[in-house]
């Protein structure tokens, strides 16, 4: 993983499968390859495959279920989505809560395979406990702000702060903040506030001009860490 | 869907994924066109593109979520399934149950789409209230028997009476039994008692000859067939 | 059970429990023996002994666990509710689903026991799949009116008139109707539509005058009985 | 809460409802006296008024909800089981498991209350994580050794000295240990790997002289305290 990150959760709209998934895709890696950014896209677990083998951006699927191989009907197993071709994936979503042993059976047998892992966290007292379970990164998330276009930078800046006062605990692990971004100022502002990175999704997927808003998140990225002498 | 209904289910075994999921759907392909009979698989939803491109046989996807379009992260809707190349999927696995009125929605939206439906239950006194609900096929399956390589059909042949007793309230649903099936004698006593096919998933996917007893199993389909005066 | 079914639903407000859970109780009993019916109190599971031991009207628990004794930590069972005072429970509650599998365990379970059992559905397809599994009574409840005030007999009586087409295909289970349930006049619709009773909660629970608001309800039942012949 | 710690988790056994519950309390309480140990006893929900009533020791739910008062059909929520008369509660039992986020809610609501917690995970990983959400203590049980009857202590001793190193890195939060534990050695050899006391289930629930053991465990654990200077 590298900072700036910046993570497009695909989620289940219109715009997340098929011919319209693929054309995201492609989006997303022509922007991240003309800033020389690295954007990863989380896409449904159908469509790993597809997306993996067309564009060289890192893709994550959405979830993955902590079961080994077995009798396990309809389960999403870390050796699955490495085998579709994924980096990594969300875990503990808002919207596909896992409990606390799920997680580190989850995170234990991603490790040994070598895919990163994002969990989410939908307050800041989460940071540390889930950190300390050692994922690549934690993305903490006021779900009330999800899908809002009310930015998490602006609406509720001291959930970053006290986030980043409780990453810092623990070594090694990145930092996102998510919900509600929708501007590169947004971007910046979560930067600026000390994460390492910000999560999207409707800001993209159900975007007009999604290069357009991309293109505006990755310069307000790279703004901060300018200012903060990180790159 | 037609009968004799075969099912195997891939569960998560290390058969299931990659280079040998794909061999395995090649070998079920194989007794499927050498005896011009439908069998179906049901594989992870990372490899429904992957097998849904190389072979002819019917795909099924292993779990839907009942949800529409729009912010549901990790969740696999019918849409996404077709999308990548399924024609139905189970439903209710007892090692993936959904809730009632989840299951109804994720009917009436595969219906809709045009996608099959086996939903799976645990007990005969569930069939009626599952065919209601109008999925393709209800699978009915002692849980305790699952994986255990002893059938439904020598251990629990009541289970299977009964369950087509409860079918036949209900038109147009078939019905599918499992649980144990290792043999072409199981699988002729299965559709013997009445059942419209089996649906099995160690036997096949943990055998070192699938392609074996997978032949095994649809020649004890047709005989059963033959001397139902149904082929 | 007697017709009207009169369902008051305590859930967890600040009168559902400790001295204000015990005085709620009193006004509904002292509505049931002014006017001779049964009302029935779902209280919390904390609550079912004291409330049980100080009135003589049936006492409900609003959710109980199909499991049977044993290693069930924090597990709710058919067992526990009869011996602390209960009559019968909710089940599936819009609050508190449960599985269909689970769903048939608690009712044969409380079957054994003699408990009485009011299954919640929150669409009407669902009525006849779990009067299937022969409950005391079906609860049919749109979700998005629960606690709105706007009752299902006004914004949407097709709910109930369907629902009452369905349990007719099953013998001898009630059909009771709730949601945003909050005059007499909705009362007395919702039986002269078919349903042998409602269920209530906000409109009790929080009423300031409470005696009063359940007056209404049962004399808005006693009317629709009457014109019904059924009283 | 006093150390030793000793906790009888009642779960649902045929001993731990009605007149044979109550009996239980009272050989509890008798010990307890006798002893001049705390010990709790975590009961069902539906016994907390009818335990704290009788007897003097601890009384604890077995499991809370973390939902504020409202429409929560069938919840159990801290200010229920308060004002039933519990001193606190057992949460994420491994029969009854709980997610991050509704954990930290319950036991913000239970401070706020003034409640106990015991929170209890399944491996030494998740001691810190838990901790640092501040429950009053943490029991790491082994699922696998839970009613073996073969000891934590004994069978998995580096799971307990592992805990201990965990819970070290938090302050003010307690370590308990469980899973199989049946004779005051099991309790003394926990104590003296560092816990501060033991949980237990079916070796007293089940004991044809549940007295006789628990007076044992206190022992133990009163030895183990001796020896490590801490009574």
């Amino acid at each position: 993983m590298k900072v700036p990150i910046i993570l497009v959760n695909y989620k289940v709209y219109e715009t997340s499968y098929g011919k319209r998934g693929l054309e995201m895709a492609k989006i997303v890696e022509k922007v991240a390859l003309e800033t020389s950014t690295e954007i990863i896209v989380a896409v449904p677990a159908t469509m790993i495959t597809r997306v993996a083998e067309m564009v060289s951006i890192p893709v994550y699927a959405q979830h993955v279920d902590g079961v080994p191989e077995g009798a396990h009907t309809g389960a999403i197993t870390p050796e699955l989505i490495k085998d579709a071709g994924a980096r990594g994936s969300l875990l503990n979503h808002s919207e596909k809560r896992v409990r606390m042993d799920e997680m580190d059976d989850a995170l234990k047998r991603m490790r040994k395979l070598g895919l990163e892992s994002v969990v989410c966290v939908d307050r800041y007292e989460l940071v540390a406990p889930m950190a300390l379970l050692k994922p690549t990164a934690v993305l903490v998330e006021p779900p009330e702000l999800i899908g809002s276009g009310i930015s998490v930078s602006k609406a509720r800046p001291e959930v970053i702060t006290s986030a980043v006062d409780e990453i810092r605990k623990v070594e090694g692990v990145y930092l996102v903040a998510g919900a509600g971004i929708t501007s590169g100022e947004d971007v910046y502002v979560a930067m600026k506030l000390g994460s390492d990175g910000v999560g999207a999704a409707s800001a993209i997927m159900k975007a007009k001009e999604p290069q357009k808003v991309l293109l505006e998140f990755v310069n307000g990225a790279i703004r901060a860490l300018e200012e903060r002498g990180g790159r």
